[in-house]
């Protein structure tokens, strides 16, 4: 054995490891992400869903979700590395008890209008393409009175947590938090580019606003599809914003929702935060390419899909689409590291 | 002639004084304004406003205002110490000439439909109600297509752009300045809890959105008046924010909203922030008191009226009214100077 | 008399003028300051200071000041529309009795050591070039444990707390406030790029420093004349900052301290904030000019001047210098309103 | 097999997995790392460092570092789950080549003076209880002109920057920087509570000192020591501050310099960011514990342990130390899942 395996296999006991044998890959030139794209067909995972509604209760399984697992990631209830996506059903008349956690979460309304989530003492109902946010550390629980299965789709920051050891949960005794005040109580204070007088931002960091209805959101895609030139990356996007500081919804993830114009055809790009994508309405193709690699995938309604770190990818859409999407973007930027190219 | 008299007597040429003559007037225990209150009955000053509008062409007025003077602050175009307030009317086809400046404005307007204002190459329509913004050194001018008279509320820093020596102004060339973007473009831009992907704050610290609806405003207030419980000092009340920020939509300028319901009868209040209300629906009654002094003021539609810093003052109303106003507070806030208290 | 006339007379008993007469005046085409440039020279000074010491007692005289009033601004007790100068002159053995108010002040220390400044608790020893603050509304009195006269140089917001109509001032009912801490406690707390693991900011947006000491300020100058090129307007100049936030140490006064080297001549320079300049040492000449005039001031130590906004200014030094000043930058900056130039 | 097995076996090549199934494990009730205490002793791991030295040229092995690798995070190279440490070696003449990389790095002097890191051109010299920082996507480079070996702690974000896949990294053509400019310029530019009066943040949000040396960061703790009370849990400690904002020196680590008065024992305490210790002077004992287990460490002069996430942990020493510590508690605070807990 030479003078170097000696020194590792003496050293090694001591909890000691050399970096020159692994400095390469810890400091690699660009990002090496292990994910990799994916793509979750509607038709293929609503049969599971139901499925599941059969196979459990909802007090059973407490949050009935098929998590969608990157490939590569199996196992660790990952989409991208730090983001954790899930498809969540409720069933007509099922109440699910209230939880509080220290992870933040959205829901992005998939199919069926009537559910609702309540956060803090409010309830929102739920529609089909709304943006629900349940803050880091509020009660929250769901319910539904539709007369039909209701999806939404989870994005919570839990692979983020986790890796920071910070996570923190409580259930609570009674069944379902008590409502404090009427539905639509938040947006009125804060949804109209108006602000209480005298108020805390009630969530710290993250928005004062649990829902972001769709039916507002589309409309200002829209305006802007007829006012001012399309983005030749993007079609039409914007950020969902926290009106008390400008900055993401959430301190953890950001979220999008963009139009591509009939006929779109979109440069590509690439950015350090990978992204996962719901397509609300219309249908269309993303290319995504990494490392010689190529995954071309045809979307519809309420598919989902997986666009990794620094993968360059590229949007399509023949008949036009909508596309809600979130990432960890926010963290990128606050750590200094967030890094986007755009390509032609 | 005692030894103190002629130490003034010798230094004052060298531009000396002694300041314990002066200390207790400079340094007061309490705020002491020279301002006091006012009021401006609609239906006192509109003949003057259509004299005004009769006597003198838009053209050669350039700004066709009436100033409202501070009683206390005459010849100093002044509504508090800090604040410039008047009424600006425009008549069926004029159009302003386009100019810039470092003050900024907000305009409120009190009568009349359908005369617009053009910032930055985008043009806004005016109704009754509306809160519009012309950002520091933006290239602005208005013009008329309405069949009427159309009547706003001015307000501006003057006063305070004044007072730091830091005025810049420069008029265009041209009349008015090209459109550059449909109507209503930045307000689906940012106006919805959402904002472009990439985008520098537009107008640095003020806010991006030019036009505050009043539909949309009001809509907020009575929302809030059937959900929350009705402040006791304020009755419900919001103020506007600069959607990138969550602060005040103009650095200098605080902006509020507010609705007394029916009955409402309101607590005192005093802060060091002087204010002025323009009245938009309903009618009620002001209530100000100050160094044994006391002010009465009976108002309804489109009255005007000033609160000087540090008076108190209660607020009441039988019918219910909608009461807009603007203060200074951002910049106390911001020197950190900012004093309010509620009384019982 | 014409119609206008006419209107101006029947308009003028409601508080109303006419805008468009005035116009020019309000929004100039650059700032406009009714300032003047000053200086006053301290062998011319100094002995009006004995003077008033012999005149008067410190307990009477609460404050022992002589205000350097701007020759255009006299009985306005400024130096610059937004703010106060004077030179304080404490005698062996005094004690000013202990007040507090929301002016926020600045000493920096013209002449004798061994006078001390207590603020909060905490007292500070005075030497000369030392740059000391008293936060807004902290409990502060002063004393004087010299063999001489101790003279320093006050700066304080003054005429902007009036202006927002926001002072307020306590006077203590004891002569001086109880020790709380040892001298030091805060700067060795937070002067040297450390803070306190758990803290608030003791006094809000004001540096946690009440003192920064002319030793470490001068060898900071002294490292960079000779480590880094020299500014062609400025010679080596730094700002002081508040460490728990980077930018000035008060809200409404920045600071500054300069050194300008041996022959140093300067290039002209104009900016919308007026400073008050103290000479600390060496001597040199400042050239101000504005509208044609021109005022040319050779400065030795001990003296101060002003530089009104928007004058033209240049400075030069045979022997090179040390300058210390301050203005009203910080509120420019918050308000968006500052501009500066420089010349060539 | 049943139902839900079947269920789970079908969804199973779709990438879906059941949330129910390991709800618990991924939402816990606390934090629950899976890191454990560890010590690693300076006398054991000194001996293997110059064997390092030996076995492998500094041109070889780029970065000679031993890697402090926590015993359940083995192959990962990693201290904490989110954090780099290790501990290198630099020989006398020994230059190791520029590169720069997004990852953060901190250096704290463990052994030896003489060493330099220069940093965008600018060079530091190294001596034991120096912190320097090397900003993300800065060049840097190392060399020594020491006549013994230095050793210093390498502190990197490393496991994050991997984890949010956003790693860049770049290796000069040539060995080593052109100096810019003399050492000691960006001290005298930003480390005495002063700043340029025009500058940039030149590294963005990392402090723009690189170089905290032990001699003031200790002269701060010893007056401390001296002036205020010793708080009960952390003796006297300060975090290092990033001058231009008030906080940490980098977007992702914090840093702290405390030091344990003769005769401490303190109170326990756990919070959730994972910290890495380096005892500068004195010896001392932590005892931790955690799940019914406990490790107790007795530690003397260049010893470094671990203390990991929601861990409670205490302090005590006879003769007094110095400790000097590092963690991602900035991640934490900006994403809002800051966690601590003083205990009695």
């Amino acid at each position: 054995m030479d003078t170097r395996q000696q020194l590792y296999r003496d050293m090694d006991p001591h909890n000691l490891t050399p970096l020159w044998e692994v400095l390469h890959a810890l400091v690699p030139p660009r990002p090496n992400t292990p994910c990799i794209p994916a793509l979750w067909k509607y038709d293929e995972v609503r049969p599971f869903l139901l499925r599941a509604g059969a196979a459990i209760t909802a007090e059973e399984a407490v949050r009935r979700v098929l998590i969608l697992e990157n490939p590569k990631l199996r196992g660790q209830s990952a989409a991208t590395q730090s983001l954790y996506a899930g498809l969540q059903l409720i069933l007509p008349g099922e109440i699910a008890p209230s939880h509080r956690h220290t992870q933040s979460a959205l829901r992005f309304i998939v199919e069926g209008s009537g559910a609702w989530t309540a956060v803090d003492g409010e309830r929102t109902t739920m529609r089909p393409g709304d943006f629900i946010i349940t803050p880091s550390w509020t009660w929250h629980d769901h319910g539904s009175e539709a007369d039909g299965p209701v999806v939404w789709l989870d994005g919570l920051d839990i692979p983020m947590v986790r890796f920071f050891d910070a996570g923190f949960a409580q259930n609570s005794v009674g069944r379902s938090q008590q409502v404090a005040r009427p539905e639509g109580t938040s947006f009125s204070r804060f949804g109209h580019n108006m602000a209480p007088v005298r108020h805390e931002a009630p969530y710290g960091a993250t928005s004062p606003i649990f829902s972001y209805p769709y039916e507002r959101s589309r409309e200002a895609l829209e305006q802007l599809e007829r006012q001012a030139p399309v983005d030749e990356w993007d079609g039409v996007k914007l950020r969902y914003v926290n009106p008390l500081t400008g900055g993401s919804p959430m301190p953890t993830m950001a979220t999008f929702l963009q139009k591509l114009p009939k006929g779109f055809s979109g440069k590509p790009w690439r950015q350090t935060d990978g992204a996962v994508y719901s397509v609300v309405e219309g249908s269309g193709e993303v290319l995504i390419t990494h490392g010689g690699e190529e995954w071309r995938y045809a979307f519809g309604p309420r598919d989902h899909f997986v666009v990794p770190s620094w993968h360059t990818a590229r949007l399509a859409s023949g008949p036009g689409c909508v596309l809600f999407s979130f990432s960890d973007r926010p963290v990128h930027q606050a750590l200094g590291i967030h890094t986007e190219e755009r390509l032609s």
